[in-house]
Formats: C-alpha cells, sequence, structure tokens
C-alpha cells in the first residue's frame, strides 16, 4: 500500500491530528471518524475551480447521498455550496439545519407525490425531472399549491463512464432519464415548455461513478452543449443552466488514480466556451454533484480486532467488530479498501490476510488477499477511504447498532451522529 | 408462475384474509404484510415433527436474524420455542419481551466482551463458542460473573450444501468455526472440558442456506453422531446435544422446491437413532434452528407503481416506491422471486419486465425479466416470500425510511413494527 498517513511517537495512526487508538478508547468501535479539513479542502477546491475557470459562474452541490447528515449539511451551507438530495428524508434533513432551499436539486427515478409536494412547498431550487408521468404529477401538484416548480430534465447523454472505462453507447438501458438517441429528450423538453405550473431551467446528465479520467466528462459537456444549441434550435428557447452530475473518482487503493477537481473544470470550462462560441449560445449557469470524491477520503473507519483463525494452507481470518452492517460494499460491488493496524501503524504489513465482519454470514467479509501486519485480537484495525456509501449505507443487520460518526479535525474529535442504542433498535417495535 | 395465491370477488390479492389492496390503502406502501398462520404453521409443524418423530426430545430455536421484532419472539415463546440469536441486539430484543434466556442460543464468529457478559448474566442457555479465543475470554467473564457459562462448540462437518448443491469437502474454508478434518474440532472440546467456569453441553453445525435436498442433512446428523462417539471415546465424555442448525430451503419461484418438515425430521431421526444404536450412545436432545423457513414465505411486500418507462427494443423499466433499501437480496445475490399486481390479480402476467426500486443507484433493481400483467402508475404490486432478510436486512440507504410491518390473520391487521418517521432519521444527529 503505497498510501501515505500520518503517525504519532507512539507508531498509531494518526487522523486529523487525533490518534486513532485513543478515539477507539473514547468512543469505542466500530467508529466512523471523518477528517474535517479534508472534506473542507474539497469542498473549497472544487469552489475554487468554479470561481477561476468559469468566473464563479456555478454551484457546487454536494451529492448528499454519499454521506447525509445534519452536520454535512451546515458544513456544505457554510461554505456556500448547494446540496443535491434524493428523497424526503435527505430533504427532511438538510432542511432541518436551515439549508437554503433554492440552493437544492431534487432527484431521483420514482419521487412519490409526497416527495414532490415536499420540494415545492420547501422551495427546492431544481426539481430534476426523471419520466413524463412525474412532469405531470408536478405540474398538477405546483398548480394546486399555486406555484411555479423549476425544472431541470435529466438526460442520458450517450456516455457511459462506470468504472475505469467508458463507452458511448448503450446507456439508454438506464431506469434513469430520457435517452438523447431515440428523441425521447427533446421530446420531454418541448413537453415541458408547454405544460403549465412548471419552469425549465436547464438539463441535468450523470454518466456514472468512480471515474478516473477527463474524456468522458468532456465529451459529455460537448453533447449536453449541443442538445442546448439543437433545444434553441427547435424551440426557440435557450435554456439558462447546465447540470454535469458527479461521478468523480477517489482513491479506495492504489489500483485508483483521482483528477485533480482544477484540471477537471479547465477542461470541461474550456468545451463549455468553445461550444458557446461556436453555436452561438450563453454561457449556461453550471451546476456540479460531487459527493463520494467530497467526504469518501475523509474517512476511516475503525474495528477492533477480535478472532483471528488461520486455516492452514487456505487462508487467516482476522474478525473485527464491524461488517456489512456498517461497510456493506465489499458483499454488494467487491469494494477494495487499504487496511492498517491503527496500533501498530509503523509496523510493516508482512502478510495477506481475509478480514471478516461479525455477521452471521459467510459473505460478510470487508477484504480479502489484503495487506495487513500480525493482527492479535484488541487491535485497532483501521479501514481507508470509507466516508462515502458506508454511514449512509449502513443498516442493523443481525440487530447491531449503527457506529457512531466522530469528526477530527486540528487535534480535536467531536460527535456529529451519535451511536445507536439497543432501545433504538425496539423504538418502533410494538 | 405456478405460485397459488388467492383471490377476492374484485380480482385483488388477499393476504390473510385481507385484501391486499386495502391494506395498501390503510398502511401506505412500501408495506411488509406478513401471514401470522403461515408462521404459526412453520413452527407447529417442526415442534410437531420432533414430537412424532423424536419423542419431542429436542428445542426447535427461531433464526431470529431472518426477521427480528419483539412480535416474533413473543409468538416464538407462546409457540413453546427457542430463539437463536446472534448479536446483543438481538438477544436485548428477546429479553424484551420476557423470552426464556435458557431457551436461547447465542451465536456469532466475533462476539464481543460486552455479548458475551450480557449474555452469561442473561442466563443464556447455549453460547456457541467459535474460536478458541472466545473461549478463554468466556471462561474468565463467567467466573468474574460468579456464573458458568453453557457451551456448544461450532463445527465445520465438512458438508457444504449452500444452494442446491452439496459438496463433501471445502467447507473448512469459512470464518466461522473449527473443522474435524484437522482436529482443530477435537482440540477445542478437549480444551472446553478442561476450561473453569464453562460447561460443554454440545456440538453445532450449520451447513448452509436454501438448501432443498435432504441428503446434505443426514449425511451430516452422521458426521455429527460419529464426532461425539470420538469425543466419547478420546475423553470419556458424553455430549448432551446436538444442535444441527439450520438451512431449510423455501420457495421463492417455480424454481425452488421444499422439503417437508416432517420428512426431514423424520430422516434425521432414523439416522441418529441408527448411529446411536451403533455407537453405543445416548439419544443426543436434538437443536433446530429455522430462520428464513418459518418467516420467508409467510411475508408480502407491498408497493405503488410509479415511473413506467419502456425503453423500445431494450425493456420496460417498472419503478415501485420501494428498492434495495426494503429489500436488498436482489442487488446482493441476484435473489428471484414472483411478482404480482395485487390490483389486478386475476390478469394474466402477460409480459417481462425489470422491477426498478426508487434509490438513486443503477443497481437497484428488485428484479429483472421477472412476469409481470400491464403495470400502470398507480397499482399495487407485490413481491412474494419477502418475509425472511428483507425487514432485518433493511437500510436507511438515500434516507428512505423503512416501512412498516404489518402482520395479516383471519381477515384482521395489526401493526408489529411501526413506520419510521423523518424524525427517526435525525434522531441520532448532532
Amino acid at each position: 500500500m503505497n498510501r501515505k498517513f500520518e503517525t504519532n511517537s507512539k507508531g498509531h495512526l494518526v487522523l486529523g491530528g487525533v490518534d486513532a487508538v485513543e478515539l477507539a478508547k473514547e468512543y469505542g468501535t466500530p467508529l466512523y471518524v471523518m477528517e474535517e479539513n479534508t472534506i473542507l479542502s474539497a469542498m473549497r477546491e472544487y469552489k475554487a475551480s468554479v470561481d477561476r475557470f468559469y468566473n464563479g459562474n456555478g454551484l457546487i452541490c454536494f451529492a448528499s447521498k454519499a454521506f447525509s447528515c445534519k452536520e454535512i449539511y451546515r458544513i456544505a451551507m457554510r461554505e456556500g455550496l448547494g446540496t443535491d438530495v434524493v428523497s424526503g428524508g435527505e430533504l427532511y434533513t438538510a432542511l432541518s439545519v436551515g439549508f437554503p432551499a433554492e440552493k437544492i436539486c431534487f432527484h431521483g427515478n420514482n419521487k412519490s407525490d409526497k416527495e414532490l409536494e415536499y420540494a415545492v412547498t420547501s422551495g427546492v431550487g431544481r426539481i430534476v425531472v426523471d419520466n413524463a408521468e412525474e412532469l405531470e404529477r408536478l405540474s398538477k401538484i405546483a398548480k394546486k399549491l399555486g406555484k411555479t416548480a423549476p425544472v431541470m430534465i435529466r438526460v442520458k447523454p450517450g456516455v457511459d463512464a462506470h468504472t475505469h472505462n467508458f463507452i458511448m453507447t448503450g446507456q439508454i438501458d438506464s431506469k434513469f432519464g430520457f435517452a438523447l438517441e431515440t428523441g425521447e429528450a427533446m421530446d420531454i423538453v418541448k413537453k415541458t415548455l408547454d405544460t403549465p405550473d412548471v419552469r425549465l431551467v436547464g438539463i441535468h446528465c450523470h454518466i456514472g461513478s468512480q471515474i478516473h479520467e477527463m474524456l468522458p466528462f468532456t465529451e459529455t459537456a460537448k453533447i449536453m452543449m449541443k442538445f442546448i444549441a439543437d433545444v434553441k434550435k427547435e424551440t426557440g428557447a435557450e435554456l439558462d443552466e447546465l447540470n454535469l452530475g458527479g461521478g468523480f473518482g477517489i482513491i479506495y487503493t492504489d489500483e485508483d488514480k483521482r483528477i485533480e477537481y482544477l484540471s477537471y473544470m479547465e477542461a470541461v470550462s474550456k468545451v463549455i466556451h468553445e461550444c458557446a462560441d461556436s453555436m452561438k449560445l450563453k454561457l449556461p449557469f453550471i451546476l456540479m454533484e460531487p459527493g463520494r470524491s467530497i467526504v469518501g477520503e475523509a474517512g476511516t473507519t475503525l474495528y477492533t480486532v477480535g478472532a483471528v483463525k488461520t486455516i492452514p494452507k487456505i487462508r487467516t481470518y482476522v474478525s473485527v467488530d464491524g461488517g456489512m452492517f456498517d461497510n456493506p460494499r465489499y458483499i454488494l460491488y467487491g469494494a477494495k479498501y487499504d487496511f492498517l493496524l491503527a496500533n501498530k501503524a509503523d509496523k510493516p504489513a508482512d502478510r495477506k490476510v481475509t478480514v471478516a465482519g461479525k455477521c452471521c454470514e459467510s459473505g460478510d467479509l470487508l477484504g480479502e488477499n489484503v495487506e495487513l501486519g500480525n493482527a492479535e485480537s484488541g487491535d485497532i484495525c483501521a479501514v481507508f477511504s470509507t466516508g462515502a456509501y458506508n454511514y449512509s449505507m449502513s443498516s442493523n443487520y443481525n440487530r447491531n447498532v449503527i457506529p457512531p460518526v466522530v469528526f477530527v479535525k486540528d487535534g480535536k474529535s467531536r460527535v456529529v451522529v451519535k451511536p445507536q442504542t439497543y432501545e433504538d433498535l425496539v423504538r418502533n417495535d410494538i
């Protein structure tokens, strides 16, 4: 593992200036630790990239499905970001800390009437429409509430950039959005322009997750600008806003590399300027929706090692006190992570082991064939880059309680999400 | 789909004597519906099988990780069953309704000290030891508490019967238990007999899940009886109890068949009697741990259909208002289910569609290529056999709230787990 990490004189892992072993002692394990400065840096870099390369004519919306809790919305708000939400629950959490509704984008392939009403009533800035039937429902709801709903249309640009490779066709097979190539996208734009009580603000796309290359992003920007030009030609309407979605890759292990946010915006801005010039369009207001790349690398999960079981000639299982209930990404996707013994951080990772969770399920592993030092019962095991899609995907499977989230910064720690209790587990049980 | 189901004069699906469409109206969707009589029947059949074929000399322990909430423990208790728990949280839930601790088995490959203390303090009847280090910790804890901990040893019998096939070797590569073939199992038995403050009650095994054949079960019973004989020969100790675990398959779709519980016990009892005779052993007290086969087929999830999106020449996506947050088994395992439009239950399933969830994730599907009628927005979509590992694996992913659980019986419905609210989502947020 080439990952750089900080240690102290005891040879312990240090997170945000705090000894990780002390964190485990103070808060117990499993424990989600988030380095606040990493979050702030990412937010500020994204924001600076829009200021520097696009004259500030855009909004970074934190994609909160990656990590949703009150505090992250407070931070995004203070940093001048917007946010994107995908459910009434995320919207509720954002609004509960006073997040400005006009800076919220509401997404989803199947929003309920209740959610649409909630969004319209709250004054959400952009409701991203995903299908024609939703547009009709939204129009009715807006009318009933005496409001005009601001709408973006989710477009499938035909670029599929999931996981390291990208292809230029095929992405139309998705539950999300309207395909460009079939004419659906143009049809819904026209329909939206003709629909009362909604106002078409712009178009949205999202080409995938954990993308490590620039080309799919710039190609997508071109395609979307071309579509804005086509819309102008066919309808006379010039769209104000272009939402380019998210998908920026982070570093989980040495296999990953990362696009710098500044170079992303520089490249995309260049494409948009060129397209606007050649297509005689005004420069659209840009939205971007990074989620994983803001919180992912900030997070480290701490576990206590329990049973260590060596099966001769097969493998060694190192069991920890968490598992698929706090991090389902291995069992879901075979996701890879870097592991480290936080209390032996200065010792070499001299063997490969399987890290198992504590759930009663054979597949409950956190990693196979991962580099780890000589783990013994009582050691503190750190798993890096767990800030995104860990807490937000956690469950009470096996009636395990969901661990607390602690933010660390400049040598201090604070609880951001309190630990669940056994009482919480039966709160809704009759 | 050859599944039999009940309909009423409106052509609606009927569950436990109640119109499913009315249930959706009354409680909203998504909704977990459980037919109580199906649960009771399964519990009673299992119990009767032990009475009839094994002279009642055994205990059926409901494996509550399949579905854990207060009410299911109340029912198991009333029916004279035991239960198996795999965490402090499940133990807490069982004890909170007065479940008799002596009828509880505590499992897990990595129980914490806190959990072991909780089990010993509560007087749990069997603690199933999974590794040598746990045995030492348990001994210390029992001593500290002035108690003797009743112990079973989890053995890997070398039979692996996961999913339709079984093999007689290879299962030693598991995070659970002690292998027979390497001598580990015998070593830990001897060690347990020599360890103070614990009492060796018997041995446990679990050979897999969703098993549809008899042979792996009877082979396992033979192997375990042989091991009891070996233990007697080597140590002089004759073990009192044999826990044969669970793994009984249920019917999800036409691809599955089911072993009758009576024939299971008849076959296994015969093997145990033969072994006891030939090996000159007393008949052990038998424990069995069915989970899925008690609650799985009892459950039906009801959803409301939202967006229906046909992608020409590719497929039709039918989006429902639930998804991987209430049923992660498709995205986890590609699990198959039967689907039906509850409000058009008398109409033919005349096409194949993809049923998508509402989560912002391309993989959030509930089934692909599933038979369904002509689904339209507002229809009620039923998914069968969702009683096990659905509610218990549910999450708040995308900050969706977890649906309520309603029991139906003899034409009446009652809430067993209340719906989560948005307030629940932020309860632990600072």
